[in-house]
């Protein structure tokens, strides 16, 4: 694409936590970028919106390509990231903060609230009449962004999951002496602890039940179901998110204790709290497990695909801004066929900006918990290899 | 080595909770096997003591070779486990079930409580005078089996606890924002929290505080020495086992509502009590990470020296049955040297049963907490690849 707009420099800023690819959209902005004549330096910001502030740069320009292709490779915000916002009194400091540096070309890599930030610069810098391009990338591991097939960051959690069910299933297998809740990232959404389903490969591979926040279910339902497949297998694996609702739409687990001035449901704690309350109604053994933040962090579970279409993000939103775009976020194109094939595409930031999608009702299987084999089609290209765990003949 | 002995079957049967190569074990003693002619048949038992007692065999001698390949890079115990140890009047009863099925040669597989069984199986045999010869096989992640260098599991379980910290502890600087608490599996011995230190490779890389159980230590202590790290990283990652004691030998974060006839040390919450406690004391974020389970359970994290060290335990245990020996474990032996080399050795069974090896005094540094250098350089090899996150230029 020829570059028809000013020539000054382009700056990238993480917002949000982080994903297993969010880096590899880094890298694939900064390649791009490379030997293009209207982008005359690239600068990173460290840690997000508050590095900006303070006008805390890197020189992403002068990075190696050696060390852009291994910084793919590895989880994390490797220019450092923040949760704080953007007031509405930061973005005169900030376009006089771009406008002294040239700064033409912005890129925000972050889910919907970090779009909300990119949309209003776009329109900061509008109203004020410097020009600027500002492309959002999108990333989350939770699938909670709208308007595109499915984000950057992903791909990736989903087969964690899917790992993390099956080898902590094979493990229990084992011994097959206890209940044990699986808990999964996943705050509002059911995508990720969803992706749980991909760890089954023969009938009865764990997990054996699978609830979604997205249809609240009772304690009772779950000590009935857990007892149903107890009493069959000897063992039982439940997969359930973080942010899983008990039926008056409350978080279980949430942590009565947490002192004041912090959100409880931060605090909770809900596969030790539910493997309590299980322990409790059915006098069975019950344990939890949480593999937590290992399932946005270890570079061993990063999906082939995500990588390959975070990094293309990051090379769409360089060509989209040099070809003039601006206010648009790169999104994911699901092409037809039998084949798994993602393009990029584009959408207005306001579009996404403070929206959440939820896990899709027809996804949900018609008893309200686990997922259709729509769902399973639709995800296992995105995670990606999860293969199943051999058996020894007879066992 | 030539056979001098009877010819029978051979068995072989897990005990305890499974490890990441107590497959490769299996597998090394299977394979060893093949075209022995003193062994007519090679059973397994499903399911340990209970399986045994019930005659649930497989015949592991009919496995594809391929198969035996899979199965040793896949944790967990691909036979079942059981944690049921062998009562007294157990003892004739498997004796019965030995002589009918002709068994000659049985390979236990397990920890200390394990060998314990096995040394007294051999014993009874002994007293019957019914011909076995009795070998035990070494596992566990905790590494507290006496009279062997390290054991077997130990090695991949190490791996995994300082990629956990290193990736956890990556994802934490990208938001530089809070207290994080890792707690690793150790119930009553620091060999794998200590690992945790393996994840350094720069100065103030997490974790920042390693505490071994070895030392209890008061939760003042604790906080005070959070304080400090936060203050000048503006994080901090700690990492704890889920054995630690506190000054009054107790286990941190016990949980006061487990139901009655449970073991409330079994159900510690200890992390997250702990992240809890210095909320409240330091008013900072504080939260907890468990990687759990997965820390024994993932292919991806198997060290390729405990791997092949566990085979090697397996091919020695039939090696030794072979030439006559009963009643003894198979240990590893580290040769003198500037490389790392570990060789096979036998000790008596009864020299491990029942004991438990704790984290060597001199290990531990000069302040109660941490490891000392010597340490490291002995866990290394053991863990072996644990690289560092590469890095931005300027960050």
């Amino acid at each position: 694409m020829a570059s028809h707009g000013p020539r000054g420099a382009a700056l990238a800023i993480h917002g949000g936590g982080p994903t297993a690819v969010l880096n590899a959209s880094l890298a694939g902005a900064v390649l791009e970028a490379r030997g293009r004549r209207a982008i005359s330096r690239f600068l990173g910001v460290r840690f997000g919106v508050v590095g900006l502030l303070k006008e805390d740069f890197i020189d992403l320009g002068a990075q190696p390509v050696e060390l852009l292709e291994a910084i793919s490779w590895t989880p994390g915000s490797a220019l450092g990231s923040c949760r704080r916002g953007v007031d509405e009194a930061d973005y005169p400091l900030l376009l006089d903060i771009l406008a002294r540096r040239q700064v033409r070309f912005v890129f925000f890599m972050g889910g919907n609230g970090t779009m909300c930030a990119a949309d209003r610069l776009a329109e900061a810098a509008r109203a004020a009449g410097y020009e600027l391009r500002v492309i959002g990338i999108p990333k989350t591991i939770d699938n909670d962004l709208d308007r595109t097939d499915h984000a950057p960051g992903y791909g990736s959690a989903a087969r964690f999951v899917a790992c993390a069910v099956r080898d902590i299933g094979g493990d229990l297998w084992s011994l097959r002496e206890r209940v044990t809740v699986v808990e999964t990232m996943g705050r509002n959404t059911g995508w990720l602890v969803a992706a749980s389903a991909l760890a089954r490969h023969r009938e009865d591979d764990p997990p054996h039940l699978i609830y979604l926040p997205e249809h609240p279910v009772s304690a009772d339902r779950i000590a009935g179901d857990v007892e149903r497949v107890y009493a069959r297998l000897g063992y039982c694996v439940v997969a359930v998110c973080e942010g899983q609702r008990d039926e008056d739409g409350e978080p279980f687990g949430a942590d009565a204790f947490a002192p004041d001035g912090f959100d409880r449901r931060l605090s909770a704690n809900l596969g030790h709290t539910l493997a309590r309350g299980l322990e409790r109604r059915l006098k069975l053994r019950a344990r939890s497990e949480k593999p937590g933040l290992l399932g946005r962090s270890s570079s061993l579970f990063i999906s082939a695909a995500d990588h390959d279409e975070a990094m293309r993000c990051g090379r769409a939103a360089v060509q989209a801004a040099l070809a003039g775009v601006s206010g648009m976020m790169i999104t994911l194109v699901r092409e037809p066929g039998p084949d798994y094939r993602c393009s990029t595409g584009l959408t207005e930031l306001r579009s996404v900006a403070g929206r959440e999608r939820r896990f899709p009702r027809q996804w949900i299987a018609a008893k309200g918990s686990d997922v259709t084999p729509e769902f399973l089609a639709w995800v296992a290209p995105l995670a990606g290899e999860v293969p199943p765990r051999p058996r020894l003949q007879g066992c």
